[in-house]
């Protein structure tokens, strides 16, 4: 029945094709005014023309290695299984730093060696190393220094490896290759010194680590610190709110500005006015000390 | 013939494949900056790994849904039909307010109950209601309250639900489930009052409604409503530009600025510069009259 | 044996599914807050429901024609074979302007006739045509006036042709309508003076003609100018520097404010500053001059 069988090998066809491999998500310093992100999409598509590459910012602030490290740590989880993040901020480009691709249980990473995935491979660490340097990866995670030249886009530029080895590597692991044909092992990594807040006797003491587009103000303080929820009092900039709402809209305009404390989609601690900006509100920033108290 | 068979059921799967489903398409106000916008579209993948996400913009202004209600009006019918719109301005997100699922003969809405869908409405509706409130809704429409939680994204949050409630409903209508089964019918949705251009001795009244990228004023005055066209006279902040013009090149830089009014590409009245922008100009923005006589 | 045809006969389907077909590529001066880019993907959608759209960028300067001719003519070479780009900057919309389907060896092209395809169209030429004006095509190219209304999107807008013009003929491009359909060949098009750097005897004068997200500045002078690579000097608003770099590491923040010259990713010599802006750190941007001679 040869009919049967040629039918049958060219099934093979629609199983490889676009969209049903893994996506492709881009986390980058590139903004969005230049070609950069759109050529890294067009070189994936060269490779692997049915690729699924979505984007989950380019607007990180030019070269800001921990904003980037904090967005892709808190929001990685969000995409399928399996999926191929591509973090390109990058100020080192073209010196010794390594490039990597890091295989985690839930998604794989290709990205400088230079602490942008610290929030990540802190998800696998029983205890953060202190003051930075670097992070011996625990035995659920494996990393490889992406040296074959064989996946990389030649000629490879000394300044735009988003373009020749990021984005290259991502578009042949859709294509199947494994993690292992990208280069050596590698078993430690650039370990940024996640802020992470502190208990003492007098409260919970941690910062804003990313104010957004609506002027949330994020802290490092996660939901699970919150005990008292209802019960807690939050200082910032002089301010102090008295417990947690549950939403954006329960700020009372009239008694206070409508500043409120509650727990943000990302799962930690934000600062927030109702229908408006706690950042323009408090003058406040990344880096702005927030304390957290037991209710008076 | 068994290979024959398997052959044929295996056929099954390309025509679910990536792309031929309805695309899904995003009207937020997230902004570009921060991750959120990317998150939803990981969620819908997580669905439907092979659904089509396109942005319509995310660049609404915060929380204005009555820019949002006006862009997703005058732009829904330049996609495929059936195509399933997001709309995401929702400063009510985690309060009592509904989540909705609508049904019109040319697409599906998945949106907050909060007059978002106003301008989509409007096109069924013989008679707009005055002064906001709530408009039943006509039989050519169908809606429901996404209250089934196997459709959410679990845990749901307060504070975000274009990824834990909307998106993942879009994900689920690509994939074929049936608009009834996302929760109760609705016959009624919150309505913004639209402002409406007044026809009066004096004139045509109407407003801006909308300033683009290149300061394009669009008012609230449809094409329909040019009767005269050629033989009018358009009033904005005290300047009087006489007739319509066919295309942005044809203002006189010399006699007036540039200045000029066209039907724009929304298929209303706008007002224009050659070469520059309106809005700057004239220093005006939305809210601004605008009246339209017979050319004297 | 029926049922190994029928199956052969459904195995065209996925065949021309999403993804496998050519790529379409956007180069717009829309922006991102308006519905324009998004509708123009609506618009293919609606003709080619698996057709792949990508951005290369919507934020070219609002009319820029030159510098949309520049990003492209920088970057197209990065996009998959059969790549079909949309270039949109047009200031000329609506009036007499010819739409214009380019075919070129690598890539086809559909775009006002407005010069926006000079830098292309100059990869071809073996001399450039001085002083602007039109430019005939070499035999290696070719290209039609989109004059078929049979593949414009009806009722045609006299204002918004990437939507109602050129993405429709990129959709019918990825269907495989032959490019002769869409209208007469043309012989000629417009040519916008490409600033062109020039070798005298005091070195090679060429100008900064792009200034990226980074503040990087781009010049007009190809890496293939510099033979005295490493043995040059560069000159830029009074300032000298020394060599080239290799990577934007380099710089050195003590003696020059980390100023320093480097060939990059676009293949021009490019001005930049270490971890920082060379744009903010000269008060310099596009038109800027730059001279590059033999190192003293």
């Amino acid at each position: 029945m040869p009919d049967a069988v040629t039918c049958r090998d060219e099934h093979i066809t629609p199983r490889e094709q676009p969209g049903t491999g893994r996506p492709i998500v881009l986390t980058t310093d590139f903004g969005l005014a230049d070609a950069y992100a759109g050529v890294m999409r067009g070189v994936v598509l060269g490779i692997n023309p049915g690729a699924t590459v979505i984007d989950l910012t380019h607007l990180i602030q030019p070269q800001n290695v921990r904003q980037a490290a904090f967005v892709l740590g808190a929001n990685y989880r969000f995409f399928p299984d399996g999926s191929i993040h591509v973090a390109v901020v990058d100020p080192g480009v073209g010196t010794k730093r390594r490039a990597l691709l890091l295989v985690t249980p839930l998604a794989s990473f290709v990205a400088p060696d230079n602490g942008i995935l610290s929030y990540v491979v802190g998800d696998y660490l029983d205890e953060v190393p202190a003051g930075g340097g670097t992070a011996a990866l625990p035995s659920s995670l494996a990393a490889y220094s992406l040296e074959n030249p064989q996946y990389w886009l030649q000629p490879v530029s000394r300044t735009f490896h988003g373009r020749d080895v990021f984005a290259p590597a991502a578009a042949h692991l859709t294509l199947g290759v494994a993690p292992e044909d990208f280069g050596p092992p590698v078993n430690e990594m650039v370990w940024l010194a996640a802020s992470q807040p502190e208990t003492r006797d007098t409260g919970i003491h941690g910062e804003v680590v990313y104010a957004d587009h609506f002027g949330n103000l994020v802290t490092n303080i996660p939901a699970g610190a919150l005990e008292h929820a209802g019960g807690i009092q939050v200082e910032i900039k002089g301010r102090r709110i008295a417990g947690l709402a549950g939403t954006f809209g329960e700020g009372d305009p009239e008694a206070d500005g409508g500043l409120i404390a509650l727990v943000g989609s990302h799962g930690y601690l934000e600062v927030a006015v109702r229908n408006g900006s706690a950042a323009l509100t408090l003058g406040a920033g990344v880096g702005e000390p927030v304390r957290v108290t037991a209710a008076g």
